[in-house]
């Protein structure tokens, strides 16, 4: 999989993907991720990449012509199965989604900063909007490395032990049930006595009742799904 | 405010904090940030944090005592408001949730990583968990970044233009209208004449009804809240 992510702040991004999981996948060759500085394409004097609003207002928004000219050199080197805009109005990220995405081929993603894009680049360039939630963010750049990191850990030789992605939370509509590591008694909190039993079936059964339960208690929309 | 995050990935999570908004908040003296790498917490020779979950399964599970050691030692220091654990299966990051927070004098947060943190970490020192979304990630130290992020910016003398927040999408349950800068003309996409009128009072209304629509269009459980 290869990933263009376009941003006025590579420097912001960087850090998650020179780190853990990321970086393994990154050096394994099974995903190829390149950042593109958007203020590399403007054409201006002053290099700047954004500029007022039409119709006044607070906030600065990105012009069209160096989020063009970018796209444009990328799509003229490859096709992209996506180019995708990460925007808190976007579709919102789930499970489903990573999953979905984690099967393509070519993904371009650009990132909003300031008050966000020039309309025309959505109507025009994007493929697909999406937010990673009901908050906003100084930028896309964060909400980029979220969708990254959700969809690269799912490629296939990126996790090490690759049931352990399929035992999260959300692959089965069940949220996780509760895990616990040695010691079994810290300063007198014990560890339950039915995962010391070393009794698989029962273990199992506790495990699915604790995950069913937690859901039924936190989550209960995830059940009626 | 100050901030504590707790982590085995300083390195993974520093980057978004030496940028932007996030570094001119800190520079400005508005928040302070202060990491804290759990390895410099254990007290095992080989300096792990993690070992194998009892009842077997797959994934690693983050240790107690060094959890508990440095969230002691911050205590002792100074009263927090919250312990947060970044989880994907706690309440879900918001915009209000975010507006809260940002009142707050004194936080803790505590990235799981791996298979998550052992349960009685979040049964004894845990005051709140909350999750970024329906998606699974390699560890919460994204989540963290992205949470600091929402909450920062809302810090009164964060942002140049104080409206600027106002205005953005959540605060009033709907999305922002299409936004356009120079040129008006490009390539033939024009903008929209009425925000080249200067006739701000139409211009607001074009404002209010785009946003509406596009709530309807694509978000219409926000009308409903």
């Amino acid at each position: 999989m290869r990933i263009d992510i376009i941003t006025v702040l590579p420097e912001l991004i960087k850090s998650p993907f020179e780190a853990s999981i990321l970086k393994r996948a990154i050096e394994k060759g099974l995903v190829e991720v390149h950042f593109h500085n958007l203020r590399d394409y403007t054409t201006n004097k002053q290099k700047s990449v954004d500029d007022y609003q039409f119709g006044g207002g607070a906030g600065m928004v990105m012009n069209i012509q160096p989020i063009d000219d970018c796209i444009t050199k990328l799509k003229n080197e490859r096709e992209y199965d996506e180019i995708i805009y990460m925007t808190p109005d976007g579709e919102t990220l789930n499970q489903s989604i990573a999953n979905g995405m984690s099967l393509l081929k070519n993904i371009i993603i650009l990132c909003g900063h300031y008050k966000g894009v020039d309309q025309r680049v959505r109507d025009h360039f994007i493929t697909r909007e999406i937010s990673i939630g009901d908050y906003v963010l100084s930028g896309g750049e964060l909400g980029a490395a979220i969708l990254c990191d959700s969809v690269i850990r799912l490629i296939p030789g990126v996790l090490n032990n690759e049931t352990s992605a399929l035992t999260d939370s959300f692959q089965d509509n069940l949220l996780s049930p509760p895990i616990y590591t040695r010691p079994a008694d810290y300063k007198g909190w014990k560890v339950p006595e039915i995962l010391l039993s070393g009794n698989f079936p029962k273990i199992e059964e506790w495990r699915e009742q604790k995950a069913y339960e937690h859901t039924k208690n936190r989550r209960p929309d995830l059940l009626n799904e």
